[in-house]
């Protein structure tokens, strides 16, 4: 059975899969990056920005996301973030934890998103040493909310951001539902607008394990892996975290998997609009969508098996698309709010 | 081409890679450990312990023993280990790091293997509140020398570990081979000898990706999994992480694997002891041989594209077998070395 | 000149230097505690409070706040405070520093108050590991409004907090001016009714540097004077921090000075009161009022020379009293208010 | 009674608590550093080291010394120390904690100084990712056994520092007793030898509690207030920290201070040599004298009430001089142990 939980419910894309048992195959591999994979996978994420980038690959988005945004702080600093930020709300202290006690500052911001004016309020507010200061920029793109910022509204972002002598880092852990849904090419959202790191997240994309963080800004990068090492992120059998990004990045699978997902959520999100009592809460861009449901159908809905999850601080629920979620599932899906909304 | 440059250069073993495709083959599968096969393959593990046990599961042994540890003591306490040991000499300050800066006193001793009476001797040296207080005693089973300590040793060890109040942690990256090489039931060297958590390796025994945390004194888990999750170790796709243990837990073949790899190593120290030039430096009890080797023969086969390391400061060459290396290799690599040793 | 811009802007009262002096002609004394003041200090205290505490003293109050908070929790774990607290406000993350990242859950709260409602409320959104778990509660005595929780207040919350499994610490860098204010034994509104930690200010009731940290339930003190070595908090020539609290101890000085300051708040205040044009904020119970002040009246007033603090995110002004703040003082400035407010 | 173990079993010297003093006569001040006092006493640093460098003022040695190092390097670097550093042996783990966990790396060298060669050995020991960077080397100046590192040492070891990228830190516990003791004027063996942050001790050269932090390069200073802030060490009441140095500037008292300690060395030295069964370890450069005694003789002394330390690892005693030792003391001192071994 399928579920709209997350799109980390989703298994190993059949790509993602064959590189893994291929990278099984070559018997003897010298380990934590010295195999015949890694640097060739690195060299694949270089063309696919079109920049001499610096790569790096973690277990998980926790790590990506914490490890990238100390490198680019000390304790006694602060990130600005959008107050749905899942470092803020999901990740249990970890950024806070990885650089030893940085501080988030939270901004407001309609469909999920900082904006410049937000930042500029925050980076402005104080100017004492009683008050860590801000020095990083972190966006979600795709939102955590299922929106995604414009080329235009990160080039505003970074332009701001650069004034105030903050780092921009991007959360990407949907960075291909966004590059998906934009149509554009990946380094206009990135690199060409102004952002320094992306975490690109793969897990949710396809792979069983694994994010990679690209750090644009070479410099930001030095003696990043001795970070990685210390912070316990440095896979041994590597090319098992590395092969299957291939997997991915080849015939752009990367690209369908997210656009196949965007898809889904379309698809729910029109069937969702059609049906009496129940508001899509936020224009779906990406693979999720948000819709307030009459408490006794997400309940009922719940009951006969589907599993979702509430949107933090709202009645609305959080239903994400996966890489291979099926039409079918999400007809059975609407189809049943529409008759759950109906029978009362 | 096989080396013996270390255990993780061999890929993931057939029944570990059946497994986590079996997984895969579910479909949508709860995420952070919620799914079918995580909480299993605990009871499997509490089951193999014949102990009711709290089980996590890691990404790697840099992660498993750093937060251990971490569990165990607290920033202005300090941890003993041995001098050679792997958290001391190769982990790039990860334990100092997870724990907020604990301090790791060394300990010298024959065979890579701590003793009570060098615990003792840290132990009584400070008294004093400007020096961190031991509240750690860590093994390496097998030892980072290709040695094993028996039951007795570590129950003399956690003797004196318990009078001085100090817990007892295991870094069992190759756990494995020290049951298979002493030939116990793994409770023996563990719970029931006095060990207090142990981390039990998975990647060099054959998985992917993974070592599992033990806690045999539960009081000692406590809102572990928050810690788990805040640095970086919580998988998402858990039944990744997870499944590929059943591979090696279903009909021993973790026991299997370690078997095989130890006879590898017996067969190479035997092989060389034939060799003249050629020095067997500690007895072989596990999967590893040491062996100084005439510079100009170490030097010939790296030339022939051998990879093995150098032990850290000695003359000394570091032989690793893993769960697939063929007897035909070893064979191979030591008529090499008694065809060059001969040369001059 | 005297200031209303901060209680610390006072110097040394009389008889804390007489004392620091004292200790100063005793020639050569042991370090690190071992004196002949330090111990003494340390039962006057517990004397103080009437029961069994440990104390310890550290140089300031964000030494004192967040080791004392850091010795509550652990990085993975939260701190409920009231969103004006110091600790979120003025410590430049010294509280995550110290813990090692853990997180700060603000709340609001009428007068600087936290409330039971709003503590349960915190406590009970998240129960997941994606979200740092609550372990403390911390209120600030008197508050940073110049307020004071009255013993029924604390009492209401300390229960809120064991039900909750939660530690009580308090912030008492006014602590003095609360016990004043409430005219109560200090033990009333510490460990009878619930505090667990009181961080016991004393530079800004006349010492020249130094706050207590006591411990009223003792097994939370472990080892808590390696935790101070550790992080820079231990003196060496412990006589010139401790020896000085003798001064403020005997014959109650601590009290005269805070009455002292109270009175002048209060003074302040009636005057204040009947200004047109000026709004006093809060009631002021403590050391502080804050007061609305039209704009060229605070202007004009810095023109003169005068200092004090715009209260943050408003238009208001905080004037501080301290226990060597003069009647002519308060009465000159609030003259010159009321000719400033007369003069449009 | 006078004791010799350790030179902060002194209290303040005249010309401190004078200043002190004075400073608390000037009623309100601001605070935090903007007082009268603090600015003063940075430029007056300034002058003394004949260069524009930046001052910093923390309560004690293991802040001053953890903190400077913290911003010379990150969690996953090394320092390069002697083996019986400070830091190493008596810190309880500070820099470690500060730094979140850079390793200590620690070399011998006789009479406790670091070599150009012991430091070559060290940095070229390891160059892989499972091995913490080398980023700093620390020197003691005076060294922890009361020797004194020459200019031509300290420009050693810094050229040795720069050609492999290494910063170099001072720890100045006892700076004034090394000026005093090589009769250079101090920026010979600080910035002009290639020093690049020193640790300037205010405490044992008579001040009640303080330590300043110099950074000659300018650059490593950057946001080094805010660290303060975080750590715990920014003073509220400043001048009480800052003020007492005038009172050691002013004419000099910091090095007539020093002068009489070293020769209260020198005459203990000198009258120890002369007896049967005593032997001076080191040669005493500074104010600190090792001498091995005969077992009964150290209980002996004790047993009168005499206090000293153990060396670390040795049958020696450690013998401190103080800015206020008597001749009177050490006549008497020997003049015991003199009689104690004739006694045998």
């Amino acid at each position: 059975m399928q579920h709209f939980a997350s799109d980390n419910y989703a298994g190993i894309c059949p790509e993602a899969l064959a590189a893994l048992i291929e990278a099984n195959n070559s018997g003897h591999e010298p380990a934590y990056g010295d195999d015949s994979w890694t640097q060739g996978v690195c060299d694949r994420i270089r063309d696919l920005f079109q920049t001499d980038c610096e790569v790096f690959f973690v277990f998980n988005g926790t790590a990506a996301n914490s490890l990238a945004l100390a490198s680019l702080c000390q304790s006694y600093h602060s990130l600005i973030c959008h107050e749905l930020a899942h470092i803020e709300t999901d990740e249990c202290g970890g950024p806070e934890f990885f650089s030893g006690g940085s501080k988030l500052l939270t901004a407001p911001g309609i469909d999920g998103k900082l904006t410049p004016d937000a930042i500029e309020t925050i980076v402005t507010r104080r100017a004492d040493i009683h008050y860590p200061k801000p020095k990083v920029v972190t966006l979600t793109q795709s939102t955590e909310v299922g929106t995604v910022y414009s080329v235009e509204e990160i080039r505003a972002i970074a332009a701001i951001a650069k004034r105030r002598h903050l780092k921009v880092h991007m959360d990407g852990a949907r960075f291909a539902n966004a590059v998906a849904s934009l149509n554009v090419h990946p380094s206009e959202i990135t690199w060409r607008a102004g952002v320094d790191v992306l975490c690109f997240g793969g897990t949710k994309n396809g792979l069983p394990v694994g994010e990679a963080v690209i750090f644009f800004d070479k410099t930001l990068a030095v003696d990043f892996a001795y970070r990685l090492k210390q912070a316990g992120q440095l896979a041994s059998k590597m090319r098992f975290i590395s092969a299957p990004w291939l997997g991915l990045l080849n015939n752009d699978v990367w690209l369908r998997n997210a656009k196949h997902a965007n898809a889904m959520a379309q698809l729910m999100a029109e069937r969702l609009a059609g049906i009496d009592g129940v508001k899509v809460m936020f224009k779906p861009q990406a693979n999720a969508v948000f819709a307030e449901l009459p408490p006794h159908v997400a309940q009922a809905l719940r009951a006969k098996g589907w599993k979702f999850y509430q949107f933090i601080g709202s009645g609305g629920c959080r239903l994400m698309c996966a890489w291979d979620t099926l039409a079918e599932t999400v007809e059975q899906f609407t189809d049943e709010i529409r008759a759950l909304c109906a029978a009362r």
